[in-house]
């Protein structure tokens, strides 16, 4: 608690009651000699620079205007980076951001090479974790409390998390754990009634019927007058009177469910008074063992638009302050959209329809369809893993269940799929959204692992969609297939704008399709990547190439025929995708050669290199990893000259 | 609760006190006409016919022995397969096997084509849902629970899990939403305060308060008495007196934590009492919305030396009955016990090393690890994800984790693996054991997806052992690799019996080793594949083929040397390996040859077929796959005759 005093640190000038302070911090120390009452000012002129900011740049508006105040008081109460700031998701940590020296950057947020929306160890020794995916800062801090303690360190492990991301499971491994072991360490929870979607489940409504309860210090006092009037108290049997003691502290103590779990309750309170967070903050460091400081804060606090509706200004593009009217540019519509469109139409026709979405039914597209069947949409909270289980059991059961996930975060449930959906070949149909890169998100969201972590796994089909009205048909496609799980994934970024078809047929499983005849070479590619080729091919055509361009739109199983025809006919093939180039669909076709003991096929793959890709625009992330028109021609170039010199064995290229 | 009346069913005839009764079940509703004497009877049969059985062919004895009235309860109360069993890791579902018609075929169990040792669907219409992996169970029941009300059907809904199965993120992700959605189902939890080590955890912890509290029946009565004497009860703030009511219902209810999550809570009961299990389930059906069943039960209970013992008698090998002595055939040390004596060497050296466990603290060899240090081995319970991400927390704080898990468990944390340790690129180390085939536990527990899932991920090193020896190298390899993530995977089997170089040295990061020279032909061999392939080389060599052995001890990175130096030679190649074909080494060695277009590199594959293998013994599933000495020596003669053919291009094989 004792404010770091560091003579370089530089001074706040305080000269007058209107002074701007915000551009002179630089350090977080910088604020620990303000007085409470500067300290909302700079939160007023924080919120200030958000709004103004974020409406050119777009980004998380809502959630970090959420915990300006709580951010504040953080820095304002401990040592960063002495002491240890995790932030769940650090998509709320712009004020972070802010307040360690980052303030000149905002212009750049999201951009390639620019500020990263998220935590970003290589930014600053004040970001001490990084995540994009939920729920994992509670296992991050109990690594940290056991690592000072082994090394006999004293610094504090404090981890920020929201109502949210609790409810995911590894959050409840690590509070179990964390009761468990009493390590000292602190659990922010950032309680503002949402996660990304309306918070559902069991954990939301007992935080709620807290919140609701505000009462409850009135409460106790009435309730110690009304003790000492019961007369028999001491006649009782010691185990029920302790019983009852027991018993009355869960009338005081709101968050009972948490002292049950081993960590000691504070709260809740209003998480935009920072005199009360500090306070907090000052109690919470008297108690030994794990503590949990239920905080209350509003999404989108201090900017109406984004109070009214914080479900839309989660993630927002540029905006008009005044109206907060977004300035989206008109565009294609995107492959979620045709998708959501495209589940009612089919559910509208098959009752055994049921859509399960892990906390994200506006992202995915499932709002109309919650609105037209709100039986069959199943919003499980942030829990991928249940989600998936679930809907093993509702297609056993006859159901037709659509698990609708983004790729990066269907991750967390590739046990799942393997142990329980696939394993029992129970008939899922997977709707795999955000498949290949996501752009300003970066590289925690980055679609491009599921090719190669559900290749591998026996029973899945799995397809992805050259357009936007392709979707439609392997929607249908899936809907008719009863033989097991199946899967289509589908990329962030808008169609084709290609007219829609209105009448679904199935499309034959494994069978590709070549989009564009030619001969001597070939571009197996697969989604968004068939345009690709297709734009390669028009460069190389007024060089006098002409590049076949198939749609390998079957991941899983491959279209074994066409693949036996390009090999007999000596063409020299790309496999082209946005997945990593390790195990994905190139490695499936190598495969497949090996396997008909064909060696010579003349394969090449372009897929996503082996590292992390950083955030950007989609653009920035196929230039930055060669999957563009121009690098596919200048491998087919490469390939030609290759095949001039009669090269393969001896003559390899890197 | 109707006992269901079919005139087919046969008649268990009663004459006498002393007739034997459980030859004559061969379907679960022949026991409903049963009074609870001749069930108690029954139960001490099924006893005496699993202790018997189980010592000829092992099994897990402990955790059936414990759920004996549970399952006969069960089956007297409901109708399976009408009303749904969901049994949690269907390894405690022998009793049910018994009653549902499979008693005769117990001399199979866990063999090859035989008996399956967890629920298995095609055995019996009254497996409804198959799991190795723990805490699947509520998910399951979720699901069927819709589905059912979807169809507007009305069956009962029951999953049975256990205490240590509670804890798993995945099991709390669903009690969230089942808790929210208020459907009809039931959640019995067989607490035997074991999961398969002895627990860990917060939850544990409150549910030992529950189990020590036995009184609460008694100060229940005392508390209505004393309430009947408060004078003033009337005059309180209304909100008061609902909060007060609130909370003398604690005072009664021990299951608050499960109240306050949405179910409602009976219990505990003891399992082991027919009478007032059967009284529980009739309360419980009175309930609408998810009840939560609470089952106190003896782990081995009627066997006293798997009482006194439950942790070693979890999974047993056959035993003398009436000592309890293992009859284990002694053999070559496992790779387990290396491992285990290994990391004591290098943690008495080195105090970074922690070792980290999810509730395999026996399976896993770091029992004697915590006994020497035991402020550095730690057990987080059934947590694979919150092990794995602490673990990168722990690695970020200076410390050396290494993360002890089985191949298959680890699939549970692929996520955590790719976006907490792998993107961080923290130095966790990874122990993973089980890797390959695991016989007996069959295909929920096959080590044979982790080459293929881990390789895509950037930044991770992968390593198998051909020895147990080497494995000790690999594993001070490990150590003193700084540089991210490494990873040492070795099988379940016995060792080659090979001396134990007492120097530790480490391996050069990518370098394979050619243990048989050899030309025209090499198998690429990884792990135990190595002694199958110089095996094959022993067989080939009497036939004057003189095949090269290479130890591809590094999965990831290849020698890319060695890689070159082989297509140079013009080499046939198999790549041998007991882990999935399909994106493993053999597609990355594919891979490489792509990347410097060096199209005719001949490589054939030998893996895991694209299906799930079943459970018997590892020699069984390697026959059943063809990765035997045998079948190397087949495929070579078939690169032999594709030689000779000139083929290649055309003259493909199947």
């Amino acid at each position: 608690m004792e404010a770091g005093h560091n003579e370089n640190i530089d001074t706040i000038e305080e000269s007058g009651e209107n002074d701007v302070l915000l551009p002179q911090i630089n350090q977080p120390e910088q604020i620990k000699s303000l007085s409470v009452e500067k300290l909302t000012s700079l939160a007023a002129e924080i919120r200030q620079f958000l709004i103004e900011k974020l409406s050119v740049t777009g980004g998380h508006l809502a959630s970090n205007l959420g915990v300006v105040e709580l951010t504040l008081a953080l820095h304002y109460c401990y040592d960063s980076p002495r002491d240890k700031f995790i932030f769940d998701v650090g998509h709320q940590a712009y004020v972070h951001k802010i307040l360690t020296g980052r303030m000149d950057q905002f212009d750049t947020l999201r951009k390639y090479k620019g500020l990263c929306g998220f935590v970003k160890r290589s930014e600053s020794e004040h970001d001490v974790w990084e995540a994009g995916h939920s729920s994992t800062s509670l296992s991050a801090a109990m690594g940290m409390a056991l690592a000072r303690d082994l090394k006999g360190e004293n610094n504090k492990v404090i981890a920020v998390i929201g109502d949210g991301a609790l409810t995911g499971g590894m959050a409840f491994e690590a509070l179990n754990h964390i009761g468990h072991e009493q390590k000292d360490l602190m659990v922010v929870l950032n309680d503002n009634e949402m996660s990304i979607a309306p918070n559902v489940g069991a954990m939301h409504n007992y935080l709620s019927k807290i919140r609701s309860d505000r009462h409850y210090l009135r409460a106790k006092e009435e309730l110690e007058i009304m003790l000492k009037k019961i007369p028999a108290i001491g006649g009782m049997l010691a185990k029920t009177g302790s019983r009852l003691k027991e018993s009355l502290k869960y009338m005081m103590v709101p968050g009972v469910l948490f002292e049950e779990l081993g960590l000691t309750y504070l709260g809740p309170v209003d998480g935009h008074d920072l005199q009360k967070l500090i306070e907090t903050f000052k109690q919470a460091d008297n108690v030994r063992g794990p503590v949990f400081v239920h905080v209350l804060t509003t999404k989108g606090k201090g900017y109406k638009p984004a109070e009214a509706d914080s479900h839309k200004w989660h993630g927002i593009s540029p905006y008009k302050i005044e109206s907060g009217k977004e300035l989206k540019s008109v565009g294609n519509p995107m492959y979620t959209d045709v998708f959501s469109k495209t589940l009612i139409e089919l559910g509208e026709k098959d009752p055994r329809i049921v859509a399960v979405t892990p906390a994200m039914p506006k992202g995915s597209g499932l709002i109309e369809f919650s609105e037209k069947f709100p039986s069959r949409m199943i919003d499980v909270g942030i829990a991928e893993q249940h989600a998936a289980t679930m809907c093993a059991a509702l297609a056993m059961e006859g159901m037709k269940p659509v698990f609708a996930v983004y790729s990066t975060f269907m991750q967390r449930a590739y046990d799942q799929i393997v142990h329980d959906i696939c394993r029992h070949n129970a008939n899922v149909m997977f709707a795999i959204d955000r498949a290949g890169f996501v752009g300003a998100d970066g590289e925690t969201h980055q679609g491009v692992f599921d090719v190669a972590f559900l290749r591998h796994v026996p029973n899945l089909v799995l397809m992805m969609p050259k357009d936007e009205n392709e979707l439609r048909h392997m929607m249908k496609t899936a809907l008719e297939y009863d033989d097991g799980p199946i899967a289509y994934r589908y990329p962030r970024i808008n169609g084709l704008g290609v007219p829609l078809d209105e009448k679904l047929v199935s499309i034959p499983i494994g069978k590709w399709e070549t989009v564009r005849e030619g001969e001597g070479y070939a571009v197996l590619a697969a989604g968004p990547m068939v345009q690709v080729a297709l734009d390669a091919a028009e460069q190389l055509k007024r060089e006098g190439i002409n590049l076949r361009v198939v749609n390998a739109r079957f991941l899983k199983p491959l279209d074994e025929d066409m693949l036996l025809e390009l090999a007999n006919s000596h063409t020299n093939m790309i496999v082209l995708e946005e997945a990593c180039e390790a195990g994905s669909l190139g490695s499936a076709v190598l495969e497949f050669y090996a396997s008909k003991h064909i060696f010579d096929a003349r394969v090449s793959l372009m897929g996503v290199p082996d590292r992390f890709i950083l955030h950007g625009s989609v653009k920035d992330q196929r230039e930055d990893t060669g999957l563009t028109s121009e690098a596919v021609c200048v491998e087919i170039k490469k390939l030609m000259s290759l095949h001039s010199f009669g090269m393969g064995r001896a003559g390899y290229t890197s």
